[in-house]
């Protein structure tokens, strides 16, 4: 078993830290996946010279479920389409995917590590359906993957079940359990708290913790840096924040955090020069905006803001009203 | 002297707390105080609906030291123009000025509170001015004015430097210190230490503490919450974030925090949709931008970040060498 985590302080050198980019990933639900191939391969880039650990390039999709013609390339994340960009990935950096429970054909998909460039599978479950990535997660680890595995929506879960989900998965192959604010409605002294419970489960089993946060409430990266102090090893972060809705805590901002002197800015700013301002440019949106606010406030789904967003609406006082009489 | 400070939790009711908008005179630095009348009007009936507790018209600058005709009046708060909006202001809501040290001429801009529609005067001072803050705030509170400080820039500052600028500042008659984050530098987890600090110091001598926060990293909003945890009372927000440069605590991410029900968040969602989404899209500009995280992140004054946002640059990575070339 390892040693248990210590809260740490800010001055604190952490080398157990993991920084993983999931720009290609969270923020291929604001796009559908339609990233150039030079912004990938530049990203790929960015993130070896940035220091960063893991790289997600997306999800693992499930080709029978979802239409091809409808999503790039990166939602299903084929081996080869990786490999076009990363070689044989001779390099530091470590390569992951995500499947989410329900939605992949991993049996058939995900081939045996040894013949794939991904390093890293990422299950995503809600809490209700954890047998099933238990089953997910054993198979990676079979096929000689490491695997972490993100719990949903545990700001709708009672503490009960949380406690059990996390005893089932941590008594699985997992190597980290990650802490995951899917609606951007958790403030730092819940997360602190969650941190807790979720690093004394995982310190019993020999785990790692992780933490996913949303800037609804422009939380993302205090909701990171909290976790950071408390023990928290795995850190999710997207260049400029992309990712669905409002985005995620930002890399620019936690590689600027860290202290460990392998992280860098610098690559990091001369892609979003490069890469994220002409997205920007080009109409593509996402980011903290009233919408995101409310519905990571009242603990909904950011759907509703999306397509408030989508509609160009700015009746913010309305929109309120509406989410209102969704509990 | 009052009851220490508790801690507190995201269910305490917390009667003590006053929030500060400060629109008008943070925001006023990036238009140069240039508001629309309506705006200001509507601005304080949104306040008054909202459960605001101060509101802040602008600062009280020496018409000597500033051409009138280079700025708008709420950069100088004529009490005459302040009636023109409040009245008598017979409300729940306190009205407020700020006046700099080495800025204002307090002795003669400054009436007797019984002539003035003001309550409150916040006093902005640098730690070695000092001795001239402390003589403002007892000419304001002889004036009959409640009056509150705060010291600027302390993340430049040492300890021993804030100790005894504490100690005589909350020996003066003021009201409430102030622990202001101006750069945005801080994280929450100097914020809590800094709280205990200020609170320590303030309680001792039956003062109030209050936070004024700066969004460089994205941290305005949390470090208000964890100084809210911490036992801060006066709580300084803008709509929208209006405020110099990347801004500062949302208002209406505070007000959708605060569990004190007197506080509302849809009379702020509405003049967001009648004056803020205009007021952007007249091109007014301000938030959080990657050249403000690198000031912040650098301890640096802002200035540089604003100029590099005026010139319509996009170089990061050249401006964070130039930033390091300013230590």
């Amino acid at each position: 078993m390892e040693k248990k985590a210590q809260e740490r302080t800010l001055m604190s050198y952490t080398p157990e830290i993991k920084v993983v980019d999931c720009t290609l990933r969270d923020g291929g639900l604001v796009n559908d996946f339609f990233f150039t191939d030079e912004f990938v391969k530049d990203l790929y880039q960015a993130n070896i010279k940035a220091g960063v650990d893991y790289m997600e390039f997306g999800y693992k999709a499930s080709k029978e479920m979802f239409d091809v013609e409808k999503f790039g390339k990166w939602k299903f994340c084929d081996d080869k389409d990786i490999r076009a960009v990363v070689g044989d990935n001779k390099t530091d950096m470590k390569i992951s995917v995500m499947a989410d429970v329900g939605r992949c054909d991993f049996k058939k998909d995900i081939l045996n590590k040894k013949d794939s460039p991904v390093d890293l599978v990422r299950v995503a479950t809600y809490i209700n359906t954890i047998p099933a990535a238990v089953e997910m997660i054993e198979d990676c680890t079979k096929k000689g993957y490491e695997t972490t595995v993100n719990i949903m929506a545990i700001s709708k879960s009672n503490d009960v079940d949380i406690d059990a989900a996390l005893e089932l998965l941590c008594k699985s192959s997992v190597g980290t359990v990650y802490l995951v604010d899917s609606y951007g409605s958790l403030y730092p002294e819940q997360v602190r708290r969650l941190s807790e419970k979720y690093l004394e489960v995982a310190d019993k089993y020999g785990k790692k913790v992780g933490i996913h946060a949303h800037n609804n409430q422009q939380l993302a990266f205090a909701n990171t840096t909290e976790a950071i102090i408390k023990g928290v090893s795995y850190l999710d972060a997207t260049v400029s924040g992309m990712g669905r809705g409002c985005g995620n805590c930002p890399s620019e901002l936690l590689l600027g955090f860290l202290k460990n002197p392998k992280y860098s800015i610098n690559p990091i700013l001369k892609f979003i020069e490069q890469h994220i301002v002409p997205l920007r440019a080009s109409g593509v949106i996402w980011g903290y905006d009233v919408p995101y606010l409310l519905t990571g406030l009242l603990n909904q789904h950011p759907k509703t803001a999306i397509q408030f967003m989508k509609e160009k609406r700015e009746d913010y006082h309305n929109f309120y009203l509406e989410l209102l009489d969704n509990f």
